[in-house]
């Protein structure tokens, strides 16, 4: 699918450049912060694929705004000045404010930072956002015990996701009204399920697609929300002409859910829901890195310094570099990743000494119990390996709680296998760079249970996730594999990274999302999609 | 579904009357028990609804043998004297061995207890089929944390649960072609998933039904298991021509996970998937109890005599009733039971000396940790709600830690309502029990997590199983029912056990197989299935 993607992005290079229509874009995270420092207000550009992806796209549109959600005061601060609506900036490395004196070719992007109430956006954000929805779409309850659903979770649905998801879809509604009522409308991710459906109330001739980065289960895991809810979820998502995802799995789980929860008709051929004589889309759009941004890190002075103190500091003696970059959220799986390393080491003691674990980890939402909890657990595992495998003062793991992007980019060039063990992911990017910037073809270690294994898996030591066993035996097998091997499979991973980058990631749903608006010329009533369309 | 099988079901009452086929039926427990007490064989018969129906329909059949696991000493000694093979019994109330001159119509069963090494038989029943495979199935790991499957779990999959499985099909091989390869043989529940294909292997012309009484979830809970082995329990299922299950979503799973774990065409439509030029067909038979014998129970002098004792010491004052009767495993939901029960408490002091609350719980696996420790959470949750909420000496829990068929039949009777919260339930017989003998017409608070609330969902104040607010409501709306509606409900749900039994349950099977032997006129090569027969 991301070959077929990949193929049809090639056809369509220009089709974000010939998109004549407005784009609004929605995400919880914004593409700039703004910060008072010294008295002086800063404007620092977000990190990250998407926000690289989107503002490239902006920089090829007339006009393009991209609704998000106010964190500093600073940001509450640059949208009051513009009685909320949205702050033009011209999108450089350090994005400035656009007078209208810009060139024609400048990257402006409206940025409207929508100010949320804060008891409100913690119950949404906190409390249903995460853990809720994220612990649901990644399988991370133990049912038996947890979640215990009650008044405190009812009243944060009620009183702040919904609420907020209002306030969202209203700031989007207003953006598209000032347009005409006609635009292109991107949203992204679980924070806002019940936007679509309220904009297209609004503003009937508008074409919606949401975009959901993380896994979308099957509908057994959706039971676990209360009946009420788990329906609105969805009717919130039938809303969009399109709900994209990373893979034709979560995607046909989409459907399924439509199915079974809602009762709807479904075509898994297709890939089509009928609801309300509209018909809605899943399709599948493998998301990816942006390899040309990543390959100058990679090749900065500073990555290069960085990867020669890695390397004089754990492989000082020609030892090999296991590699592993992670939020320490429990569906990486972390702990299992260590349990196998100690089995490796047990079952192998020649490595003992010659093999190196750098786990560059950064910790994450420890406000929430259950990661404290994992933080923990990560911490226990990691001091009894240590423990029991140290030689002459150096003990295999090195275990790093902090985020440094240079730093494991400079690893990435350094490894020779990278482990990504992940119970569920939506795509898992660390698995795209580390092949991509690799100069020891180092083997990618993937979990069959990430988006990133339809695309790499062929090329990749497959893991299962809940077999320490079956992850020691292929990272044992990694690590002894044939030079030439490693080499072919590396640079084979590569080539599919480099051939499906997130411009044509973007570029591709853009395509698909042209055909929609061309019915604008048309009447508005009736199916907006074709049911025999196929991808 | 209930409603589709049992008209079915009632135009082919005499399918199995009508079956002139011998039949072979596989199930872990056996119908009987051979003991030795002072001196003298004594065989008893088992429990339950399928022993019933299934020794039904050894009456109406020329040949029927039934395989096993030999559970006791005497067990095998019995097997010994038949050097492995049949044992021929009339199967009466109390069996007795058959010895070839009974009349034409005595229930004669050969019963082929299957003697299993006993290391073997603990890999197969205490490491595999519970709690791996029960805990898959029921969706109850914690999988951030658990299972962690390792060398352990392979080898008892390797050396416990393949071998017992070819043991058995063994056995069941060597039934078959003692009948000269044509034989109808069904299949029952999670031990013996790698049972049908082997069987098939050795005796082509044979039809193969498995039934499955558990759930079965979507594809994303079997990623849990090792590719190979959820690979081989898959095409171990696909030996069959049927394979059944309680409701349409266990069977869409099952056909869902054909397709995206072994790529194989399904028809959704048809419920069909094709493997090796052959169609196996997903289908759904809801199984049910006895009514007759329930009646007649809930109508003996003990029953009676039991009831009257209940109402002298829990409801003395014309106070209501709560029941639940459930083994004390996790996925019953006993625990957020209780959490409601106390919410309920809370919401509605009035309640509060009113209302008791008797817990009829069997213990369950105690040598499993995680049933251990569950055993200990029910009783933690009890000691705090008794505690805060004693009146006047009375707890409002009755916690009866014990297995009592004849004190649950009597609680049946005078409940005020019943509760059935599983998290997970193939189909939970404990409600189409209690509606069926109820006096005070009973309402059903039942899971939408179980087979049975496909049949009496409808009749039913429904449970979300992880919202203990829900539930909580769902419980005051139980307890303040107008009588007029308590009643009607109630009635409603014995007409639909009444008219779906489990003899038909039975039937319809019979009468959907029958067809397949038909096909033993003809030649035994292609498609066994139609693919366009629909149910």
């Amino acid at each position: 699918m991301g070959m077929a993607n990949t193929a049809k992005a090639e056809q369509d290079t220009t089709a974000a450049a010939r998109l004549d229509v407005p784009v609004v874009v929605l995400s919880h995270r914004a593409p700039v912060q703004f910060r008072r420092e010294q008295g002086k207000r800063l404007i620092r550009r977000g990190a990250g694929g998407l926000v690289t992806a989107l503002v490239g796209l902006a920089g090829q549109l007339d006009d393009a705004v991209w609704v998000c959600a106010a964190t500093t005061d600073e940001d509450s601060a640059a949208a009051a000045e513009h009685d909320g609506g949205a702050v033009p900036l011209v999108m450089t490395a350090e994005p400035t404010p656009a007078d209208g004196n810009e060139a024609d070719d400048a990257p402006v992007l409206g940025v409207r930072l929508v100010d949320v109430d804060p008891e409100q956006h913690e119950d949404f954000y906190q409390v249903v956002s995460n853990p809720l929805l994220w612990f649901i779409q990644h399988g991370l309850y133990g049912l038996a015990t947890s979640p215990n659903i009650g008044r405190t979770e009812r009243d944060a649905y009620e009183q702040g996701y919904v609420p907020v998801n209002e306030a969202f879809a209203d700031a989007v509604a207003e953006e598209v009204e000032a347009r005409g009522g006609r635009a292109l409308v991107m949203l992204h991710d679980y924070h806002f399920y019940l936007v679509a459906d309220r904009v297209r109330a609004r503003c009937p001739e508008v074409v919606l697609s949401h975009f959901i980065h993380i896994p979308w289960p099957g509908p057994d895991a959706w039971l676990v929300l209360p009946a009420d809810i788990r329906e609105q979820i969805l009717r919130g998502l039938l809303g969009n002409d399109v709900v994209a995802f990373h893979t034709e799995r979560f995607a046909r789980n989409f459907l399924l859910c439509c199915q079974e929860l809602l009762g709807l008709p479904i075509d898994l051929d297709t890939k089509t829901v009928r609801v309300g004589g509209r018909v809605v889309a899943a399709r599948t759009y493998p998301i990816s890195i942006d390899v040309d941004a990543l390959v100058e890190m990679a090749t900065s002075d500073e990555v290069e310094e960085l990867a020669a103190e890695l390397q004089r500091e754990l492989l000082p003696d020609g030892q090999q570099l296991l590699l592993r970059v992670d939020r320490t959220d429990p569906s990486k799986n972390i702990v299992r990743g260590f349990l196998a390393f100690e089995l490796l080491l047990e079952q192998h003691p020649e490595l003992v000494g010659t093999l190196r674990f750098l786990a560059f980890l950064q910790p994450s939402r420890l406000d929430v119990p259950e990661y404290s909890d994992y933080l923990g657990r990560i911490g226990a595992i990691v001091a009894r390996v240590n423990a029991r495998h140290a030689r002459a003062g150096v003990a295999p793991i090195d275990l790093r709680l902090q985020e440094h992007y240079p730093t494991a980019v400079a690893a990435y060039t350094l490894c020779d296998a990278v482990m990504v063990n992940s119970l569920a992911d939506g795509m898992n990017l660390v698995a795209k760079e580390a092949v991509t910037v690799s100069r020891h073809h180092a083997v990618l270690c993937l979990s069959e249970s990430t988006g990133a294994h339809a695309e790499l898996g062929a090329f990749a030591v497959t893991l299962n996730p809940f077999d320490i066993q079956q992850q020691a035996d292929a990272l044992y097998a990694a690590l002894t594999m044939p030079a030439r091997e490693r080499a072919d499979r590396q640079a084979a991973a590569a080539n599919v990274v480099r051939g499906n980058d997130v411009a044509k990631w973007l570029d591709a749903q853009i395509a698909d999302l042209r055909l929609l608006t061309g019915l604008w010329s048309e009447e508005p009533e009736g199916p907006r999609l074709a049911p025999a369309a196929r991808d």
